[in-house]
């Protein structure tokens, strides 16, 4: 049987370098920088000119499919998450890195269907890399195919998480709070490049053993969340339950010992849903 | 006047690569790995060969140089550091990155006379990266000369720095706050990709507006820390005071509004110095 989202996949791959090139053109120029819900989450008038460029390629091509973007959202659109297909999008995953020409700054694309991750695409596009995961047949970067390592033992291994664009104080005491309570198991380390989307890719490489952050959106982790599991990876609620793409929260690991073992340390944000009005 | 450092820089660099080299051929082994200081503090094989074939090719060339080497001192040699033009090295700046693959490692020659800076070398081999710094000449990365952001306001900044690899509870507790007290002024963000010498590259390519840390060591910041300022950057010490490379702690930003910024906020970590038995 032939595989039905074979063609939009494609058409993803080459939506994402299409909009990698926008971005690393963009960056050669002056930017204006506009503040979203804080200080710290920012957007620019090239996320707003990627999503467009996306969104009507979209349309034009497949009319019938639903469309839900970091930036239409923002613009007042509702995050309506129904069975039909559905293009998730982040035009400018790590919008703070691209502000400062800071060297992560990814396009994500995820495809569900019946709610179900059926593709992502994720273009790190400064380190030109293209990560894509299809379900049932493997996670790639660049061709090269991928496998999450195999450390179980959470002293031994290096974790990827952010700081998050939150300035509220009760917000920002958990989340440092978290990183100490993680630190001290002990582990290996911490690194954080600012992008959800990289970060989970780097997961899937092998090169970090997990992610975990609260408070991002389900466009952040739509596109990484299948190249995560075709690399033998595994998705988690922070709570220990099952992964929701709407819930804002994630745990990515190379394996379900160390996403549980996270699970236990990880004190809960509340937050509202992406799909709550 | 012919630059009398020219011949070490060149070797350097060549050094540099060559180094590389070998840390991008024991990434696709097995490793072994022992641990150090603490359970984050880590070593292998490759870390002790690397310096290993630096320092008897220094040796060979420059007989009467002296040598400062991370792992020379692991194994018991004192840091004397003297007037005499001496290398600064880290073969492996980043080991748990090299041990997890995490892809940002990096080699680290610093070249000293008369405790001056005069070049430094940064080798980012899995990147492929290599920075270079020369006293009045100008700082490079494969040949594109390098300038620090023009950011002055440090809630537009964005910052690196990281966990570090003392898993103490009270030096944890003060890394962390210090970390809760930057974000909270507020700024734009914290990355951490892993090595010292990395993110003060990053700083000086002006993808990161400064970078901060305590715990670290002579080879860590040796390096880069010509880079940094022949970039357009100051390093300064952790309490405002004149930067110390024996001192184990560093600001090195774009501008000293934003290092001043950095060390009002910063509370002490006690440390023995580098210099100190």
């Amino acid at each position: 049987m032939s595989d039905p989202w074979q063609e939009c996949m494609d058409f993803a791959v080459t939506l994402a370098r299409r909009a990698g090139e926008m971005i690393c053109e963009a960056l050669k120029n002056e930017m204006n920088v506009m503040i979203k819900s804080s200080p710290a989450d920012l957007v620019t008038v090239t996320d707003q000119k990627v999503e467009q460029m996306l969104l009507s390629s979209i349309k034009e091509k497949y009319p019938s499919h639903s469309f839900i973007g970091e930036e239409s959202v923002a613009a007042g659109e509702k995050t309506v998450f129904t069975d039909n297909p559905t293009w998730i999008i982040d035009p400018i995953d790590g919008t703070t890195n691209f502000v400062h020409r800071f060297p992560f700054v990814a396009v994500s694309i995820g495809f569900v269907v019946n709610k179900q991750m059926e593709f992502g695409v994720v273009y790190s596009c400064v380190e030109d890399k293209m990560y894509t995961g299809r379900k049932g047949k493997g996670a790639f970067c660049n061709g090269q195919k991928l496998r999450v390592s195999q450390q179980e033992d959470i002293s031994k291994s290096l974790l990827v998480t952010e700081f998050g664009s939150s300035r509220k104080p009760e917000t920002l005491r958990t989340v440092l709070s978290n990183m100490e309570k993680l630190c001290s198991i002990p582990i290996h380390g911490i690194r954080s490049v600012g992008t959800a989307a990289v970060n989970m890719c780097l997961v899937a490489t092998g090169g970090a053993d997990a992610y975990y952050e609260m408070g991002i959106h389900c466009w952040d982790m739509a596109g990484a969340g299948i190249i995560v599991t075709e690399a033998g990876g595994v998705l988690m609620d922070v709570t220990g339950g099952p992964f929701d793409l709407m819930s804002r929260r994630i745990i990515a690991a190379n394996n379900k010992a160390l996403a549980e073992r996270i699970a236990k340390e990880i004190e809960i944000i509340p937050l509202q849903r992406d799909d709550e009005s």
